[in-house]
């Protein structure tokens, strides 16, 4: 007996399968087209990069999961954990060349060996967009303005953005005088939806003391409205400044342009990464809290810092593309039709495969998706590979028809046929045929 | 001062700008919906897999290029190195749950430690497409065909199919009783192109022996037709079997759909890889042959024969994606048009930040890309950004516009203004102007 090698994929990795494939694809394509209305372009990075670039500026939990290794030529290389730093090592190599200020989106897989039984993966794909060269209200309006229109454009209108601003709450922190603690206490405090108020007090109390415990929380607490919160935070944060200005402003746009249904001035959002120094955003679905947040980010003004020192501020966001296609596979939004306007040649006998392969031909010339089946199978098996790819329609030419030129339509949704057809006739048939059904369901 | 880390890419690796990543992407998306429309679907793959999966079929040369190390839990890993390996990994995992015969595609980024004096690059993308679980005349064609509407698809028509049958050559191989040496002649046939045919003989002749390297030399040429040359085939293999019955089939429908300028039998071609058991192929552009082959592929009978006892029969093909990219960048195919429905708003004001916003958002339902300037800078700046990102008109909307609800709309081909322009007239006119210019060029 041979001995044959186990076809298994690493833990933590997994293939994807035309459904999941085809669905991710739609998903890309509905954002792509989004990013492109607002002029954002696309850039790539190589997935392996220097690890001193990768890993310049992250601490110890971040190079624990980093996949590195010494190449070839012995040179320490890694592969990207996201898409932020080969962004800022690639806007320092190119910020010359570029026009600024630079609007791009990166869509891509990264690499990270965490714990796989919290149930991540260890390859995902990234989905970021951001807005380089300007450090301006417009800029951090136009960000969140994507986000809502990519997650309408994907049929969703039951979501809510929270955001809030970096600077507003360091300086409340300033205040208390927990300035040099200030990183520990927003990352604990990111962590409030998955710790619950009462735990995130107790881990706060050791980091920042009773009384202070308690005016952060008070502090990240919203109002009934947005303006009392912002009322709020300018008086904690020890008066008005730029930050709250520009909450202010984001707020004024929000109503003007009628959206506030989507918005949420939320002082607990703090992000867990130290590169935001001010707006900052988490954005969840209503109906699927639990998924978590499907679009987070936030404002950097410090990009490019560790590789030139050109000053490049910019303003960011992700997309949870994986999240955010479980959440659209499990309502049905992506999914195949099986009214479209494709058509299975059925293999009556391989002498006529010129014919049949003719007829595909004009077919696809005119947008129909068309598969001839290549072998003489027994029909039964070559219907129920219709059924299987979901076939709309399927065409039976056999000994008669290719005398008269001609062939049958049969429609698979209502096992209907249509004989004596001209091949010059089909596609018309087929539109009238999904016409009906389109009217009818 | 401050130290920098040098925002350096490792050798043999390069980003991907704007311009290029959204040709790629347009090129990306006419070869899948060529795919789509011939009933392909498409999958992925991890880029990380068990080394024994990637390189239990491969011989040292390959072993050699693989990026491979041992990750966080001491496995033994390598990035793929191609699209093939994991496939038939692929194929042995799911064959059970898949539909034969299945068509998938699959366009993805692989790596490879070569030599980079070559001018190669060591992170490149493969775009591969196969029909597996099928030996027929009928899928053959269809790979063949695919190729053909693919390249047609990219507005290219100069250009051939070489093709051959590896059976045939195995044939005449065993008559000279070459039989053992097979495949280390095959490979070295298939550099013919590189060598020239002195030299190619030179090579020949220590693993051969003269007079039968004339006859392999015999053997390659082409006839003056394909007829000619596959009776010579005939003759010189030992008389008619399957894999000339199979090549007359093939011969026959190129011939019934009128696609012989597309395609010559040329013996010559053996591909160099040794898992390929049927047909073989390359293409060329005429106008470049010496970009090399464009698509190759074959028919290899025992994919998935390192994973499983399973018969899995293919036959598939890969197009050079950066290749062609390069070729169709160089014929100004995939540039970017100033004749596209975009437009940039100028920033005369921030206080009307939210006016310029809305009639944005407006334009963009309409279908329109548009963006809007983030802050207040000179006029000659933002006109200068338009130049850069090729924005065929701006809209401008000072204290004058914003209190009648007007704009101007600045057509940048032409330099012509239109005032008094009403938003929601903004489209309209944009088209009017975009229909014209097209009837004028």
């Amino acid at each position: 007996m041979e001995a044959y090698i186990k076809p298994r994929v690493l833990r933590g990795f997994r293939d994807s399968l035309p459904e999941e494939e085809t669905a991710k694809g739609r998903l890309i394509a509905i954002l792509e087209n989004t990013f492109r209305l607002f002029g954002f372009v696309p850039i790539d990075t190589p997935v392996l990069e220097y690890s001193e670039i990768l890993l310049g500026k992250s601490g110890g939990e971040t190079e624990k999961q980093v996949y590195r290794f010494l190449d070839h030529g012995k040179r320490d290389v890694a592969m990207r954990y996201d898409l932020t730093v080969p962004f800022a090592r690639f806007m320092a190599s190119h910020h010359s060349r570029l026009y600024l200020p630079f609007k791009r989106y990166h869509i891509a897989k990264v690499w990270r060996g965490e714990n796989t039984q919290r149930g991540r993966y260890r390859e995902f794909i990234q989905c970021d967009f951001d807005i380089v060269g300007t450090d301006s209200t417009s800029a951090d309006f136009e960000i969140l303005l994507v986000m809502v229109k990519s997650i309408q454009a994907l049929g969703i209108d039951d979501f809510r953005i929270h955001f809030s601003h970096r600077g507003t709450f360091n300086r409340l922190l300033k205040r208390l005088g927990l300035e040099e603690k200030s990183f520990e206490i927003l990352r604990t405090v990111d962590r409030l939806k998955k710790l619950g108020l009462r735990k995130l007090k107790s881990q706060l109390e050791p980091i920042a003391g009773d009384r202070e415990v308690d005016c952060i929380v008070n502090f990240i607490e919203p109002e009934e409205s947005s303006e009392k919160t912002i009322e709020k935070l300018i008086g904690q944060a020890g008066g008005e400044d730029t930050d709250t200005l520009r909450l202010r402003e984001i707020l004024k746009l929000i109503e003007r342009l009628d959206l506030e249904k989507y918005f949420s001035l939320d002082p607990s959002i703090t992000r867990g990464l130290d590169y935001y120094t001010g707006l900052v955003y988490e954005t969840y679905l209503t109906d699927q809290p639990g998924l978590g947040s499907i679009c987070s980010g936030g404002r950097y003004n410090n990009l490019a810092s560790l590789y030139t020192k050109e000053k490049i501020p910019g303003v960011g966001s992700s997309i949870g593309l994986d999240r955010l296609l479980t959440a659209m596979l499990e309502i049905g939004k992506l999914e195949g039709s099986e009214n479209r306007r494709a058509l299975l040649v059925l293999c009556l006998d391989e002498k006529y495969l010129d014919y049949y392969h003719e007829i595909a031909c004009a077919l696809r010339d005119e947008g129909v998706a068309v598969e001839v089946y290549p072998e003489k199978k027994k029909l039964a098996r070559q219907f129920q590979y219709a059924e299987k790819k979901k076939f709309p329609f399927a065409l039976i030419c056999g000994e008669d028809e290719r005398e008269k030129g001609t062939v049958i339509l049969k429609d698979l949704r209502t096992r209907e046929s249509y004989a004596d057809l001209k091949p010059q006739d089909i596609a018309h048939q087929v539109d009238k045929l999904l016409a009906t059904s389109q009217t009818e369901s």
